[in-house]
């Protein structure tokens, strides 16, 4: 609602990406000699999406079963009689929609890209700052061993880095479509068309995309590289949000998103918003994907179904990661991190969160089975009764020999963070 | 594009029942005394799609995550000073949106009833009419043994009376929602509802639905409810549309669709373009609904993310099955049986066709194994040299015994039609 | 991993379903006298599972693409020439793979309804025993307004009985196959079925299944039934697992499972096990489902993919659902609830859970904007200042007029539950 | 179905898997003379799969939730008490499962290449061979214009090539995983690992694996990018399998599989069986991506659920392509291509394949808009009358200038196939 990608995926992009798709073509072909600059130059004018009417197109698209073959009617009629031979020549209507769902892919993922840029500052930004900020590592749920923020943090840039890379990789790589009524380009030829290759490529020029090797009518590999590209990136900001909803619930309140959203009943409540909104993303983006890697496997030259389901579910896709990573921009930057709440909870298992490493100290004081019974016994104790488990180690008739200084250091949660620090330093040396 | 059904999940028609549910909720309250019948009358009046601006209110939704909450901002400004309290009262943003998307469902599944009974009727007619219409049965892509038209219709007509049958089910049970904000109708009490179970009654009294045992802010039963009846739905027709899309086929025309879709470049051609659109909704609605699927483990009282992913795919899914639904009964109404070329086609196996038939009359004759091996010799010969297997098997000694008439009879492919006709006769019993 | 159900839709247990269709149409056979009731007896002694190598079966199954082909071969050894006509005779792969099928459902989903009610059972205790246990409601991850774990767990119970129903009447209806290689039965009449009605009701009778009135070969309704139904489930379930995981977080454990799982590495963790595994199956059983609802559009008399995209995600689902069915079960009868910190989380936001109600109650006191105004800003000093949002209220000029004692009850959690008693009574009178 | 992906994925498989992760963790630590090399080696010796019991492992998971926490206790039983303090040492279960799991991909994948490889050079050897095998080009179902075997061959090896490169890269990237409890490594560090990075490459190089920059418990790119690559596989190899499907329908028959699938009733048929199980295939990948995709969105340090939902999609995903790789080189390897059938076909139109041509080239004569008129007409007589486009043409009083040399010329099907052979040959340069 409201993203620049809900504009760039919006049915009036999607009309303007067809008529520069249309008016590419013309001019492709006048670029080799094979219409007139003239009919170019008019097309490119004509080819305005203020002069149409996306809802009757839409309306009319139903009768041939895509918006195409109306918006050449008008762009003809438009164009004049003298210029209409070279609207759409040698073209099939996929080649247009195809060419046009690229231009809306190229342009949104240019979004997409930008907003993950300032993501991945933002959370680089909270690496460093927080790069020894101590706080509970979770596993299923329960509290394992101590971790820091700065690495959560360098861990949620990482997986923003992998999606970067892969949004960027697919959008450099993504093709016009020509290929004509069955993908031979034998309508361009018939009209003159020496080296149809050429053609492609001037094609591709014109739109600052890239000219494929075969038409890909039915040989999906752009669209299913989106889908993944794209369902990751949901995947990917979504991590990011189930930790953002998990820590800042009202009981953990780790973290808060900077401004969250307002309740029509509850005037106090300040929802995490974006994270919502990214999480309903990364719930919804996988089996959007899945439609789109189901369309691969389509029948013959150009097929009946497969391409259809292919239109609704990638726009949403494009719209959604656009949209989502919008959020997950704002959600960073303004994330609000409470650093002392975190070293509060580190203690709420009365220093159980260190077992680990009393397992791996105690052992060769105590032998390898015997540790675990010890531990096992005043762990127990130390949930029931709510004592630190330094004090009630300390009073282990075993451990009596163990220096206290020494009992106190290994129970200190914030002296068990491993190679958070380590780890945290070598992910931000990526660019 | 262009159906009722899309015009019915559309954005105006969502706005629409976000209003219509509000303006119930004050009219319930009145019915029992807890609000003025002049706020109900003027909620009622302001609630007037028209005087709303769809797109700015989605704008504004995106602050609090849902478009209630600046909608009630509107309807309270719209109805005055005096009538606001009333306003809103007691519900959260999610009863209403809830509501809301119950009724474009009931809305859109009318729609959809109405053109499946279109479609179940027109197939009936089919039926019957080629009760006895002798074709090609086929399995795994290869001809193999005769079967009719009449049943084939039969079938699909089954799928979707059972579509129907489900539909109207969900159709018929879809609830109102009212919980106030944590689903315990606090709020409502705080507001004087001496008897909140009185109020629920009330609102979906209103609105036509059913009052809900208890509030399902995460109880989503009747969201899984329409996500399975729909996906089912689009599958029913999606089966129709893959015979119609096989037995359309330029080799095979065995049918076609009364009017095709053109295409941009080859004025000859006519493609099945309703079957096409049906096929592209039966790959979508699948995935579609797994998504309302996973919402279902929904956390909390109301959930952060998984209620957010409902909202597009279900109205996509309204909108999909309604269309298909609608090109399905034009389908069904419009086409156009090649009874002729079924028959031509039963020959093309050079009386293959009836193999099974042969071995279970030739077993008794020969003895099981023997028979194996005869027939699958003469169809090896029947195959490469083209000629009718009733020649064949006449030339083989050991069945010089056997009548060639009987052997005409046996290998005829229309007088192996087993209970196709008796099968038909008891599908088409049901109404 | 154990399972019931594991065990229920195992390789054994699929090959024992396969025998059993085998034996069954031999005895339904000979119960219409179109075979010796020797040759009944034969197969029936034969179809035992003992005797036959699932492993070796598959192997050979791949040839031809499904198992019944060197199944059948090795049944009809088994019974010798005398009786081996009679075996699988009229029938198609197809039949028995779908029959077989339909029996490992009805065995499978019959252990899901025993572990359905043992679940439903121990959360209505749960529901009755904490009626008026008073917790947070919580919604988009915040404390909203109090609720009670007995509307909770009746919530979680109404989901419980959404699924039995569903299961129950899809299990009730699930039919066997019998149609010959193109459903129309025309096998069974070349060997002699007089009325091949009365032969699908004897094959029924024998299996203890529905006889369909139409080979459903490809009408798929049994088994999108199937799908939806197992969807549901695992949603319904996931939503107990989702609360169970928030609530039983290290900063929040209001619930904890009656015996978690251990840790390799920490030895005094108790993770979650079973919530975490009915999540899990929460997760995959909407796209299983996807799959078996993108099969109902499958194309002619017997389909070249669609049909085989069916056999693991179904015997997966049914796998998947069993098991979290009798996690789910487990989980219930052994769910700690620990009310005392319920209670004194009911505290966390220093009286703002209670701030709806405060809203309602004041604007008559001190006009709406007003009231809002003053809760607004009292609302933040409680949130900074740590202090009881009644202490602050008492402090306010405009609200000395209002008793402190009033205010007390006002700002009591425990007392703004509105009617969440009163729809737990409802809820539990469902049976 | 006993394919080696299926052998490289299963139970067996799996286990040997984790004992190759645990030894190699024990070898790496030792390498870095942080464990004895004695129990480096007695490790490595315990380690061997057929020593445990797959199924018993299998029942005592259930009780923790992974199979690694039984393995474990074995394994160390196995080295004896001297030994067993250096197994697993620091490790979690995850690290030991998603290690396996990597381990198995890479396995698998290796099978998966080679399959590719064969499929593609099969392919591309049709390609070459039928450069110029002219056939009918189909677009919605219906003819459309000539294209050529050869290109549609190098189309289905292009998408090979894509997914070869696809799967290529992913199985090079994958990482080991080894993070300890909570992916900070503190276990190790407790061991008295210096430097964790250390042990982690070495870890790696015991593996022939990659080492991760982070620990990746909850940081899937990993597992989405298999997911990705693997689903693309799966509908690359699924175009193939839709194309074969339907031309080698009994009335098209343009293709047939080398050896089909027989049938359990019909003696004479020839099913193609590999096409359709590769087809299954594709049906079911997008959706088990899906899941995967999903899990990508994890909470935690790691999460109770997410990564549970991973473990038999993956396995499953990479048995299924794996088999579809088989089936696929087979099917490509033993195609056989019936050119005379494909010539048939091209005039089965009476001409109309060609129409596209000649409103191009009837244009320029006749203007636009009549070439249009007369081409609409006479090729509703074409098909009505089944005679000739070019007769007919001929007979047109505006065409009697139109030399007949050329309209014979204009209207062959075999001379309008555009770029189809430059297309091919560019194509086939790929390597």
């Amino acid at each position: 609602m409201g993203s620049g990608a809900e504009a760039a995926t919006g049915d009036s992009a999607f009309l303007r990406a067809l008529l520069d798709a249309e008016a590419a073509l013309t001019r492709a072909q006048a670029s080799l000699g094979l219409a007139p600059d003239e009919a170019a130059d008019a097309v490119t004018t004509a080819a305005d999406a203020a002069r149409f009417d996306v809802r009757a197109l839409a309306l009319r698209a139903r009768v041939g079963g895509n918006p195409v073959i109306p918006l050449v009617a008008d762009l003809s009629a438009a164009v004049g009689e003298e210029h209409s031979p070279y609207v759409h020549r040698g073209a099939t209507s996929q080649d247009i929609m195809d060419t046009a769902m690229t231009l809306i892919a190229v342009r949104t993922l240019d979004l997409v890209l930008a907003d993950l840029t300032r993501t991945e500052r933002a959370l680089a930004r909270l690496a460093r700052d927080h790069r020894d900020t101590v706080m509970p590592g979770r596993t299923l749920t329960q509290h394992a061993v101590p971790t820091t923020f700065g690495l959560k943090a360098a861990g949620w840039r990482s997986l923003v880095l992998d999606a970067r890379d892969r949004v960027r990789a697919v959008r450099d790589g993504l093709p016009v479509q020509l290929g004509g009524a069955a993908g031979t380009l034998a309508g361009l030829a018939a009209y003159g068309a020496p080296e149809t290759g050429a053609l492609v490529d001037a094609y591709a020029r014109e739109l600052g995309l890239v000219a494929p090797v075969l038409p890909w009518h039915t040989l999906r590999t752009p669209v299913a590289d989106l889908a993944g590209a794209l369902a990751f990136t949901a995947g990917a900001l979504g991590k990011t949000a189930a930790d953002v909803l998990t820590l800042s619930r009202t009981e953990i309140r780790e973290l808060s998103e900077g401004a969250g959203g307002g309740s029509s009943a509850m005037p106090h409540k300040a929802n995490p918003v974006r994270a919502t909104l990214i999480a309903a993303a990364a719930r919804r983006a996988p089996q959007l994907a899945a439609t789109l890697y189901g369309s691969v496997a389509a029948e013959d030259e150009r097929p009946a179904g497969a391409w259809h389901a292919e239109w609704e579910p990638l726009r949403d896709l494009l719209r959604l990661v656009g949209g989502a990573a919008r959020d997950a921009a704002e959600l960073a930057e303004g994330l609000q991190v409470h650093a002392d709440t975190m070293r509060v909870h580190l203690d709420l298992t009365h220093g159980l969160i260190v077992s680990e490493r009393l397992s791996a100290e105690l052992a060769p004081v105590l032998g390898r089975a015997r540790a675990k019974e010890v531990l096992t016994r005043v762990a127990r104790r130390a949930t029931a009764e709510g004592r630190p488990l330094v004090e009630l180690l300390s009073e282990e008739p075993e451990l009596k020999d163990v220096d206290l200084v020494d009992l106190v250091d290994l129970t200190d949660p914030t002296q068990y963070t491993g190679s958070a620090g380590a780890l945290t330093d070598r992910a931000l040396e990526r660019r």
